[in-house]
């Protein structure tokens, strides 16, 4: 038998010329998008102000499994992908496990992460659809970056509103969008309506990822028809773009002759889980194969393993349509000393939908062990994660020790979604011993349920 | 015609299992390294106190075209490489040029750059020595951070003398290094007798290279023999180690059917230029082929273009042996405004006998233009380059835009070295046009000439 290289990368023949929806294959699809005035089914129509018209087809399309990817936007992928399908030989050895444990890395591309792979098609769109630009939100500065390359690759202006703490936290991202031509606004700012009233009512606010939200949106839809807003996460045209990432893993596996016993990404709104596993999850659910998938997230901001199913905005500012998915409260801020991202209040109504409906784990970690995780891995991969990332690096090395105990040769892929150069903060004050870990109590979590929209459609849960 | 992908990657067996030392085709070897206090050549038992054994081979080593790679090696550089060959589409469109531009792309690997190449190396020859650990300088931090990362894999300590002034401006840069357990003094420090002395000559002194190589032989030499100095550019065995990336370039390109017209590589101490040109360099001396070798250095600090061919000392402490080098004196320090690396006195031996003897070409760029170019190549190839390797991008695409003016479809080839996340201080400057251009006087360089050693081998330069 051949060895298995360490680095796997497809050609350029090779690489996914499709988009996989997922919800083709669901047996039961996820609750509609309700309008916020009228409570009833988005409809294509409707969210015409907010998204390019393609992109809301796609938002709402249940039907097609397969979407064509423009030529151009191949042409895009083929600068920066296939990315590497990995095997984590000196981490196994570092672990003495049985298990065989496997990585697609996202990381090498400018943006630093998997996001550019939703940026491009986002911008794509946006630009043939003759718009002027687009708007939208960033909290670590992982999305903010990758949308602000794709649209100077097809000049679009970028307008970012960036979480304030991040904005003051993090000068470097900003440069670096600064040098694709985006424009950056600390949020909560005083441009929009909606910033202006959170300003208001809380003077001292450090922002979030719901309040950057509203006021792109606001920025989208006052724009006079010019801008769409975009975001990189939770909708399923994100999820559908983000499909890449898990057809090129499934290809490269196939060729390699492997199939994952378990499938782990770390989850925030949802992007990179849902397009990793997309493939793997449709075998799931069509009976084809039965591997454990498993999603990730931060003990700080638990929305999956201690949210509520429910009724929600994707916004602080409660102007988008509301989404049926886990979710902690569009009103739940994580604690401040929360370094690692996956900072959303909600989750991908896909990804909450197989949960509930017992087609995926889901388990969450203190961030102190996460980074535990991620300097073992750095020093043996060779390679620094995004702290999110190292989310799924700590589920796997568990899972892989697990193996170790009971001797199953296990195959693991995880997702490694990114590198962590702006994240050197985080990794100081861990290496100085000044992290904590935080876990909300019920009552911590409370104040978000508090928020939930008053409707029917939320009274039993 | 298949059409020629955007990235190609070869396989894991098509990797070169040899380095090429460029010496033994050389029709004149470069002058021998002398011993400070006899001015005899250097021989290889003379350099066991500051070098591992077999790296003191190689350095030595004139003879042996293909020296075998270590097999621990080849499987560390699985991990991170092949680096890919890059076919630059979307800036030959933007450029409008009917050139062909190839890149070897060495930056996706955590250290950022193509460092980590001879960083594996000299730490692997560290540890099968025996050596507790390794003493370097860094400037910029690239090698610094290459160098943490290989100790670390190979649990070997790593001090790093860093230039203050980096030290100051760069604590992302220290950060990194930490995750890897690197251990960071800032340079010169109290901790070696020859930094003492530098700062009580001059207390207010930010620090360059040349006293951080002073400190880190020092402190490697008064180890009691449990560590050795590793240096990451300017020698002949970082060279050598370098090779790999103009071998697996080789390769590749005639996988395409392709041979580069001009190889362009940027200059500090040559250790990226050396390693991208030596298969080609090699074919020119031999009469195969006759590309034309392009370095480029930054106009601030122009050792090719405005240097002396004369013996010189390494460091600023002169306490290393003298090679005869481009050399702009060892007391030379450039100027506080540059900002784009490269920032080394003298230049690899190697490459300046091959300059002085006609083989090679030598461009200088004042930071503005290198700049232009490093934020143009960002937009349209969505990577953005360590300012080092914008000064291949600049004179790569005036080359381009010299063949749109003639006609010619030359085909360029040139080696991004490395990415510019822990630049973003100088691309903010330059983005809010607050970076000068500075070249030095013939009376400013003249002070750095009067620190060549006085001995009888510069007599007549």
């Amino acid at each position: 038998m051949t060895k298995i290289p360490h680095r796997l990368y497809l050609t350029e023949d090779q690489m996914p010329k499709q988009w996989f929806n997922l919800r083709a294959v669901m047996k039961e699809q996820p609750d509609p998008m309700l309008h916020p005035a009228t409570l009833q089914p988005m409809t294509e129509r409707d969210l015409y102000p907010i998204f390019c018209e393609e992109l809301a087809r796609q938002e709402l399309d249940e039907t097609h499994a397969y979407i064509d990817i423009p030529e151009e936007i191949q042409e895009i992928y083929k600068m920066y992908r296939p990315s590497p399908l990995i095997r984590a030989y000196a981490l196994e050895k570092a672990l003495g496990t049985p298990a065989k444990i496997y990585y697609k890395f996202e990381g090498n591309n400018t943006s630093g992460s998997h996001k550019l792979n939703s940026a491009v098609a986002q911008a794509y769109y946006a630009k043939q659809q003759g718009l002027s630009g687009v708007t939208t939100e960033t909290g670590a500065g992982q999305w903010g970056t990758a949308l602000s390359e794709a649209c100077s690759y097809f000049d679009l202006t970028c307008d970012v509103f960036m979480v304030k703490c991040s904005y003051e936290q993090k000068p470097f991202r900003k440069a670096v969008m600064r040098v694709f031509d985006g424009s950056i606004t600390p949020s909560p700012s005083t441009t929009t309506e909606v910033g202006r009233k959170i300003l208001a009512e809380h003077p001292d606010t450090t922002g979030s990822l719901g309040c950057a939200i509203s006021e792109a949106v606001e920025a989208a839809v006052k724009s006079n028809g010019s801008k769409r807003y975009v975001l990189g996460s939770v909708l399923n045209q994100v999820l559908l773009h983000q499909s890449i990432i898990g057809l090129e893993s499934k290809i490269a596996m196939e060729q390699l002759n492997e199939y994952p016993d378990i499938v782990i990404g770390c989850a925030g709104g949802g992007s990179n889980l849902g397009g990793l596993i997309a493939p793997f999850m449709a075998d799931k659910i069509t009976g084809k194969s039965n591997p454990r998938i498993i999603a990730v997230e931060p003990a700080s901001c638990p929305s999956l393993t201690r949210g509520k199913y429910a009724y929600d905005f994707c916004d602080t500012g409660k102007v988008t349509p509301m989404a049926r998915m886990y979710t902690l409260g569009c009103g739940f801020i994580p604690s401040a000393n929360h370094a690692g991202g996956l900072r959303y209040h909600g989750m991908s109504p896909i990804l909450s939908k197989l949960y509930h409906d017992g087609y995926m784990e889901a388990v969450s970690y203190e961030q102190t062990k996460v980074f535990d995780a991620a300097v073992l891995f750095a020093k043996r991969e060779t390679i620094l994660p995004a702290p999110e990332s190292a989310h799924a690096i700590r589920c796997a090395i568990d899972e892989a020790l697990k193996c170790k105990e009971s001797g199953e040769a296990k195959t693991i892929l995880f997702g490694l979604t990114g590198t962590g150069y702006f994240d050197m903060v985080a990794y100081e004050n861990y290496l100085n011993g000044n992290m904590n870990d935080y876990i909300p109590t019920d009552a911590d979590l409370q104040v978000g349920f508090n928020s939930l929209p008053d409707i029917p459609q939320n009274k039993n849960i």
